[in-house]
């Protein structure tokens, strides 16, 4: 077999949200095809992918380095070494040669958004979900294609007072997600603390709310934050402050009776790392939030998972950022947690396929070969006419 | 007065060496011209910017990113109180809008590479020396146009010999300067070992021998080095192992007598905070390494300067890597150690003006307004290209 060609190109993402940090009114995303000389029922086999949300486009990075190694690699170098099938970690190697070590953004964004492609090109080449195709690899037990997954939401609504709020929470509840995300540090503690009581009222309970400050707070604001939310029971406190602010969240972890969230703004296995060591986290309370496509890729979360057990971590408490189904694949392989959801926003990019219902909170994936965007078809009619 | 236009292009650097890590024949930069409705004899005057070297050109967030922000803005927000000269801190804060925090990394570049040319153009407009703009605007004493600089190179020539190594060391030396820097970690120790031997006999001792393993070396071959290396007296021992292993640099902080160097691949003052928190570096013996540049330019240089005394630094122990003009100004404006120079590579980007003299080991800067790109030809020569 042999890639015939690589195309990309960067799509504006409909989204009109912000957090406590930026409004995503400009976001946009990167999609590439992948495309083999392979075929089934007449139509050749092609991998699709995005770079989840929050980091841009990556045009720059993927069109001029990343494409042109892959394309001017030795294409056996591609493949594995039955070359019947492209292997991603090959890829990878090829795709980091001479980059230098460090400085871990926007290059694993571009990385990990053609690692997702040549992940649902091998999985449809085996003819298999991306799921099982991964456990298969790299775990021992079989796949759960049924996953946890929470409703990321409760945004700020200048001017519309609280019932908005409550309405977009019930909403979530009346879809089937239990539990719910909400954005705090956005206004003041007192009027959060308003919104945050307001959302436990439809949820019926703290432990199904969990809070997000987005990286916004200092140390001193973090733990005023943290007196006051401590005794809502909490289902957890997500990213205090600055993502690489290690002794913030130290002092706060070792603060706080709340689990501890975050990672979703570091990329890599050396950050991983960091956090590890020097955040101190609990792992046998807090949540780790890595978004696999914005830290190159399947490849660098495998190292990750690897790094986990000698920290004393397990995969299951690992539940990445983004709310796409690569991650959803990705949670169901390897036993994560579970997975973000973005009811409604990131569209067409963000959600799961069509047909998904959310049932107590969970969500099961489908049988179609590769990540199945097949079944997504806003996002397959968009990918489609890359090639 | 009025930013009329902003022009980005990518181009090649020319440099066919390798270290440890990468090989740079790939290398490429940006190169912008920030052109303002100012002139000065009849001539319009424009800012110009690149982005060092070692990290790409960064078309797609100069292009997609950072350029429509600082266009699309009101006019009056990119400039100073007066509205008689650019602002560049304003200017940072316009290009940084919406950027989530974490993941510092090809944006930091091509922030820093419109930085210079805000700074160039601001020098320009106050029609000085930039190093004397930075140094009345942010410093209390008087600069000091001459800056120590040291040869980077010492490159690996596969079946020259030692000779090759020894004749390019004699030539820097001939040229002025006093001390270099060479790799190590491309050949095994035996190998490096007879090398740097071979360029102490040239040089005369070894405090005038820096070596540089450009990342490459896990815990236990960092310790092997240095146990070799210590009765050398060498002027430091560069980027042992992973930029962004704080432990390992710890250890081998501490279990060195030799001089530590780093931080040429941290990109932020965030990540730098962590160095000087978890590093284990001495402040009496350790030199920091950070290129401004790379590093969202000047403005986050600034946040970099004011974390330092907190942690027991001063000025005096940075030596910026990229061996640029920009960085020679920023170094003589705030009396750092020095700068790194890069005779006759990545060029014609690289180096110091065209009438520039190395005198015992030092550079003096130029009276010309702004960076002095004018008085460097064929770099003068692409940039006016722009526009």
């Amino acid at each position: 077999m042999k890639i015939k060609a690589i195309h990309h190109a960067a799509k504006p993402m409909d989204s009109q949200i912000r957090n406590a940090f930026i409004n995503f009114s400009e976001m946009s995303t990167s999609t590439v095809a992948v495309v083999s000389d392979q075929t089934r029922d007449g139509k050749p086999l092609v991998g699709y992918g995005f770079c989840s949300n929050g980091r841009y486009a990556q045009r720059g990075i993927i069109e001029d380095r990343l494409i042109p190694r892959l394309m001017n690699a030795d294409p056996a170098g591609l493949l594995n070494e039955n070359e019947d099938n492209v292997d991603p970690h090959r890829c990878w190697e090829i795709m980091m040669k001479n980059e230098k070590p460090g400085g871990h953004g926007e290059r694993s964004v571009a990385v990990g958004t053609l690692d997702m492609a040549l992940w649902d090109l091998a999985a449809k080449i085996a003819d298999v979900p991306l799921y099982r195709y991964l456990a298969d690899r790299f775990t021992d037990g079989p796949p759960d294609p049924r996953v946890y997954v929470y409703a990321a939401g409760g945004y700020y609504y200048p001017g519309k007072g609280i019932d908005t709020l409550r309405d977009e929470i019930r909403g979530y509840l009346d879809a089937g997600y239990e539990s719910v995300k909400m954005k705090i540090g956005g206004a003041g503690l007192k009027d959060d603390l308003h919104r945050i009581e307001a959302v436990i009222k439809e949820t019926g309970s703290g432990n199904r709310v969990a809070v997000d400050a987005n990286g916004r707070f200092d140390l001193m604001t973090a733990l005023e934050y943290n007196r006051a939310l401590e005794s809502l029971d909490l289902k957890w406190y997500e990213e205090a402050g600055d993502p690489l602010d290690f002794l913030l969240q130290s002092v706060l972890s070792e603060s706080s009776t709340l689990p501890m969230a975050t990672g979703e703004n570091l990329f890599s296995m050396t950050d991983t790392r960091n956090l590890l060591r020097y955040a101190g986290l609990n792992p046998r309370r807090d949540f780790l939030q890595f978004d696999p496509v914005l830290s190159y890729g399947v490849v660098e979360y495998l190292r990750i998972l690897e790094l986990l057990p000698g920290f004393g971590w397990s995969p299951d408490r690992c539940i990445p950022h983004g709310g796409h189904q690569m991650a959803l694949h990705i949670a169901a392989a390897f036993g994560l947690y579970g997975n973000e959801s973005y009811p409604g926003v990131f569209q067409p990019y963000g959600g799961f396929h069509d047909t998904a219902e959310i049932e107590d909170g969970y969500v099961t994936l489908p049988d179609a070969p590769g990540i199945g965007f097949e079944l997504k078809n806003r996002l397959y009619t968009i990918f489609k006419s890359l090639h």
